[in-house]
């Protein structure tokens, strides 16, 4: 089995690796030099170019993406239609938008090739060790002869479903990720209270309590107890919760189909808040606004 | 060792269970003789009052407590204080608010008794295989001489933690079931969205791959699975969701401390929108009525 991987960052290298380790043949591509220096060293065959890779593959070939959405991931959709074969097949690991998919796939099956939309969960740990992976497709047959074989070499044991029609595959890793926000934003949550209670709990001890038979044991928590064990009271970080997009997603589709989230929309909009600067946000300056019209509250001037 | 277990219902019958099947002694009593019957059928010597229980259990005696909070809990509490002797030990297990815990404490220290509450978590399961326990109590050198060997023997590995001062324990069993609030909230939105999404998912099999690998594994996702197994579209059950107070607590708790828990609360208020009538809430009229006032805008009439 040989695989062309284009993007060989956190995700791509590990998977990489992990192929590599199971006896599948990777060619790899990043437009990072180093990166692709990285994966010759873990036992890539290295490629200079998309066309590089493409010529390195027998056909039909597996063009496999770790790489960001959008873009990256559109315009080397783009490229490979115009230098792939008919039934290649091109397989997005990356988090794009399963709208973006269905374009994609569209895209794909005009130029006759065949396309699968791969979410990745799991983790940088994941991609190395034995990964999580939801696989859209049109094409159930290219699946299970093509790339069922690699997915059971590269996956956690039980650790990936093909999900069926195109789009699906990062839907529902779309919805795994609102999910992941929601149980973040509890854990934080109680974390916080327990921070500003009379009682003063170590952390570490208290995660690693409750991943011992408790019911909220979860990975989640497992991650909080090596956080903590690091950082008892996290000093060195700031409060800042970035997002990559799929809570977001998660919550227009939620909105489009009236299906209330409230949970995962306030989970995203924590993280939002988060990422503003406390002195400078209009919300709040139009909220101290009111409150000095109407009562003449105090308000804090620049 | 020998314990007095008061409350044999689903949760004392089974730790129950525990302790018996660890060579602990266990004096059992339950208002319900019925429950007092299978306790006796587990291993226990049964008790037909408090007294009785007493009279049974040598000094310095262990009266554990798995008892629904609020009255029973406390009218227990009370009756112990006066018919057990100075330096006796009671054990809450149950889910008692810390409040009441830290009252429960004063009571029991003036009676020159010695008080520990104890959250207990890990369901049902739990309290027979292997539970989780968080205890809170003022000797920290009665609960390593008389309550650590017991713990030892009906926890999970590492599934118990002392957590200091009286009410220290229940307090992180109630934080604790806030996260579980939200964690389960999430999760249940998630499964929403995809329920209602234009793609036809094997909610049994999603929750299973989700076990394997994703950032979202967890116990509350195998119970999930479990229950899709089950019931695929979960079709024999209604959608609401009770509550019994834990959840509350830790809303009301962040609000003395003015710490955001948005999560939390909405989960909370979304268990209490399930258990009412769609078609007879107030907040719904309210609103119906005044859309159709600004707008003119239909309502459904009785």
């Amino acid at each position: 089995m040989r695989v062309g991987m284009i993007g060989l960052g956190k995700m791509g290298l590990n998977l990489t690796k992990n192929m590599v380790r199971n006896g599948i043949e990777v060619v790899g591509f990043d437009l990072a030099t180093d990166n692709v220096k990285a994966a010759q060293e873990a036992g890539a065959v290295p490629a200079s170019s998309l066309e590089d890779l493409v010529s390195k593959l027998d056909q039909p070939r597996i063009a496999w993406m770790m790489l960001p959405a959008g873009k990256p991931t559109d315009a080397t959709i783009q490229q490979l239609t115009t230098i792939l074969d008919k039934d290649d097949l091109i397989v997005d690991g990356g988090n794009s938008f399963y709208k973006a998919s269905l374009k994609h796939n569209e895209l794909v099956t005009n130029a006759d090739m065949k396309f699968f939309d791969c979410g990745t969960s799991g983790g940088q740990s994941g991609a190395l060790n034995g990964g999580n992976f939801m696989i859209g497709g049109d094409d159930a047959a290219a699946f299970d002869q093509l790339l069922k074989p690699i997915f059971e070499l590269v996956s956690e044991p039980d650790g990936f479903l093909y999900t069926g029609a195109a789009g699906s595959g990062h839907y529902l890793k779309m919805v795994h990720n609102g999910i992941e926000y929601g149980m973040m934003e509890a854990i934080g949550e109680g974390f916080d209270v327990l921070e500003n209670s009379q009682y003063n709990y170590d952390n570490e001890a208290v995660a690693k309590l409750w991943n011992h038979g408790s019911v909220v044991r979860s990975w989640l928590m497992e991650l909080a107890e090596d956080a903590f064990a690091k950082d008892p009271k996290l000093d060195d970080l700031l409060g800042r919760m970035h997002s990559s997009g799929e809570g977001q997603w998660t919550l227009q589709e939620s909105l489009d189909m009236a299906v209330p989230t409230p949970v995962i929309a306030l989970s995203l909009m924590m993280r939002y808040e988060s990422m503003r600067d406390a002195d400078d946000n209009f919300t709040g300056k139009v909220v101290a606004a009111l409150r000095n019209g109407f009562g003449g509250h105090a308000v804090d001037k620049k």
